[in-house]
């Protein structure tokens, strides 16, 4: 990388923990709020949002992207999002995607590719997100639980960007989806 | 777009609230736990962390990103992100991109344009991210806020896969950089 000036090389940026104050624990997600040393000597507090990782597959059937309409409380709306879900304990991120994508759409993959893995608001959260990417897919068994209700549909990329303007799609993961696809198809690689 | 059956079409996935648990207000989250009514008539808990939404830039200079290198607490590691930051009260987001752009590079965007906004977490929480893109940069005046420390980089295309292979780079909005200047790339467009 170039390093701009003024720039701090050698500098540690690290923030070591004071203090941990346990805020909340959910079945989802837990809340803490870390007093932290700066590198200057000086304190500050960190609220920090901790979560169990998460896995999603980019399906394409027939060249089609398999996708789930569900209603996200957070935003108050219904999302049109690639299907995804929480790892369950330890659970290996390509099991999860493989059991989401079939439990979500009724439709197995035949083998699951790994395309990138991020996390998705590292300013407060240390949720994970791996994406996994599938061309082959055979039917299986649809199996939602008790407080998911969805609904199936595979669109074509004119679709895709039709909702991502209509913000039907806004979603890091599904527009990350997206794009990926889009390079997929104009250079045959992921 | 294909629906898919089984579909549910004709259903409303609304989850209206009952009762709403304020559990913590921080400097930048707020955490609620709501009790939802759920399509089927039965009840459910929702965890939802509210942020006021944040702006990032996709800075491009003599054909290069400009990039900070940054500590991130929830993780505990040093992160190579594109200029980001969170809105301030009712602040603008594309002022808010500009702002964040001069104050963490030292860069100045003489022109912004609009790319995309997502939803980072839309299982747990409602941080709306809006993107812009600039070629247009001009010297400015760094200023980081107190609790602020890091480097700021030029890097390639390559530069940026490498840095994505080695998950030096692996959040949301910069690997969505990434893609985006790839397909600038390709296709001239974004």
């Amino acid at each position: 990388m170039t390093t701009i000036p003024p720039n701090n090389d050698s500098a540690d940026f690290t923030e070591p923990t004071i203090h941990t104050e346990p805020i909340f624990h959910g079945k989802v997600i837990s809340l803490q709020v870390d007093t932290v040393k700066l590198p200057d000597g000086k304190t500050a507090t960190r609220e920090i949002v901790r979560h169990p990782g998460a896995a999603a597959v980019i399906a394409l059937l027939d060249g089609k992207l398999l996708v789930v309409e569900q209603y996200r409380k957070p935003m108050d709306k219904l999302q049109v999002e690639i299907p995804a879900g929480k790892l369950d304990g330890d659970e290996d991120p390509m099991e999860a995607a493989r059991r989401e994508l079939e439990e979500e759409t009724g439709y197995r993959a035949k083998s699951l590719r790994k395309l990138c893995n991020f996390y998705t608001s590292p300013g407060f959260a240390d949720e994970e997100l791996f994406v996994y990417f599938t061309e082959e897919l055979e039917p299986g068994q649809m199996k939602l639980d008790d407080e998911e209700f969805l609904n199936v549909s595979a669109i074509t990329l004119e679709e895709a960007l039709e909702l991502i303007k209509e913000k039907r799609i806004s979603d890091a993961k599904t527009i990350l989806a997206v794009y990926a696809w889009r390079l997929y198809l104009l250079t045959g690689e992921l």
